[in-house]
């Protein structure tokens, strides 16, 4: 079966283990007990913000290969990628690792673009063991992309929280449950919008074509699914997911899940349009959707985290912000019985 | 076969088409007859150097397509990326392909990992055309990696000219010359250099160490390829390279080749220690490397490419510069016969 966008996997890879590490603030959200590592420490214990952020995906891959009782010389190839410029969250948190490395920048679509990566790695036998990391960091996000923390900016509306976050998983051929039965790999999508705080406008038109391409090619429909969850699109971009999804006649809203509304309490936590970055997709995936499907609780998802390409140069250059979603069906069931 | 870094390619997928685009320098150095495009304006008639290279991206896809004979919605897939930030050459350059896309991060060594993307995902079935693309401007980053043009900086010795040039490749199933046979996925290695205008010390070890690994899982060596081809280490980094290889009791130096030491004339041309960036290695490979192993004159190659990791945030707060390299067997004859 072939298609251009989505490649079924015919091998059905196994997620064999998934770790999450959070911060503070996502300790006190509502997803807190699923972290298996927490930081109150916004350094971790480093002497910047950037050294933190490479402390996560440390973490994140020790507790991961910790859970699947394996040591970093089992492992065949690790995808990782973060929001930082040159990905340095991976880079310098996983280099004492020693393992065989594939860098990938796809924003915050990182978790889904590594997992698709290790999945068709494994599934094709170019691995037996692959894995996939990502992180984010609130403090070197802003400092990076909008303002550093100490100019004390004013956050607007449908600006997003960058969560302090980070997830890795371990994917092998063995027969456990989860497995990746699909993925489709997503295209730029670009409306022309503009503003540097509102990621989720700009992403889930991103969002909408990934998934919608999945439907299309596979013949598979929203009701196949126990949730369509997307990385952190947030208020402003779920609501317009689920209007663009309007416009064909589908209503996704009582399978929409998104990262960037689970992870925080809008309530108590001074969110505003919800959570992003790279982190909050990998740990929601990481921490809770990957041992719910294991357990069964949740029989099928589709994963279709997202990721705003945005370069401050460039956009302040005057140019708008392309955005990327990769796609993952993510079962109970292998679907080879 | 299975081997931990190193990858047999089975169905030693096919380079059927490929395509360099430079600047004015490139095209006055010993190679200018070898790109398939040449701009004289760093400009590339765009209004910043930013959008200039988003340009070279576009022109080398453009120029790969046509030497195929394919349109964009041919394309499987399509990897790339570059060294600005958030990899904006390639997102913005290829947005308009509407191609399903995942983006890299692998520094200098893109066109290696992008090329070994596209031969594993074809080689497994994952996609029947696959693409990849990477791009480099001396202007863009020396911005961004050490200082803006205008500040007039004084360049060390052992500094190297970023190439303002990228290349792009076709990858399919097809059955011509040349085939990709086996790649070998680096390893981050970090020797500890922090000297930002030094990147092929920095980089060296990494060729080395994946280059070996490369002869240790194959049981190959020096004596089966034509060229040991690697991607930018310069006047510096070749000189480590090969001396490395002196204490494994291996001379390698009548058949290694750096592309960094290729694409300039030393005394003609103000390049100090030699050409570096991802479109150094890029468009080597893609516009003389490959045409060369196509028709034959050339046999066999291992083409490393080597990327250096480098963050000037993370390099300000004292860190040293992790380099990764990895390789491919670039052959004129499939071995299936």
């Amino acid at each position: 079966m072939s298609l251009k966008a989505t490649k079924i996997l015919k091998n059905t890879p196994s997620i064999i283990a998934s770790a999450a590490v959070g911060g503070k603030m996502e300790n006190e959200g509502p997803m807190g007990d699923y972290f298996d590592k927490i930081n109150d420490d916004p350094y971790f214990s480093a002497e910047t913000f950037e050294q933190g952020e490479c402390q996560i995906q440390k973490q994140a891959v020790l507790h991961a290969l910790n859970k699947a009782q394996l040591q970093s010389e089992d492992i065949d190839v690790l995808f990782g990628g973060d929001l930082l410029n040159q990905c340095t969250g991976t880079t310098y948190g996983v280099r004492d690792f020693l393992m065989p490395f594939l860098g990938l920048y796809g924003a915050c679509s990182t978790m889904a673009e590594g997992l698709l990566m290790s999945s068709v790695f494994v599934d094709g036998g170019y691995a037996d063991i692959a894995m996939a990391v990502t992180s984010s960091h609130f403090c070197t996000a802003e400092r990076q992309y909008r303002f550093p923390l100490n100019y004390g900016g004013q956050r607007t509306p449908t600006s997003q929280w960058t969560a302090t976050a980070g997830g890795a998983l371990v994917v092998s051929a063995c027969k456990n449950p989860p497995y990746v039965r699909a993925c489709t790999i997503g295209k730029i999508v670009d409306m022309g919008v503009k503003d540097a705080n509102n990621m989720g406008a700009a992403m889930a038109p991103a969002a909408f074509s990934t998934i919608s391409e999945f439907f299309a090619d596979t013949g598979m429909s929203p009701d196949d699914f126990d949730f369509i969850v997307t990385g952190d699109l947030g208020k402003v971009g779920s609501r317009i997911l689920c209007e663009l999804f309007d416009r064909e006649g589908i209503d996704i809203r009582d399978r929409h899940k998104d990262c960037g509304l689970m992870i925080y309490d809008f309530d108590e936590q001074d969110i505003h349009a919800g959570g992003s970055g790279c982190g909050c997709a990998g740990s929601m995936l990481c921490g809770y959707f990957i041992p719910q499907l294991r357990a069964g609780a949740i029989r099928n998802i589709l994963f279709a985290a997202t990721g705003a390409l945005m370069s401050p140069t460039i956009n302040q250059q005057g140019e708008s912000i392309p955005s990327i979603s990769h796609l993952l069906w993510i079962s109970h069931e292998s679907g080879n019985d």
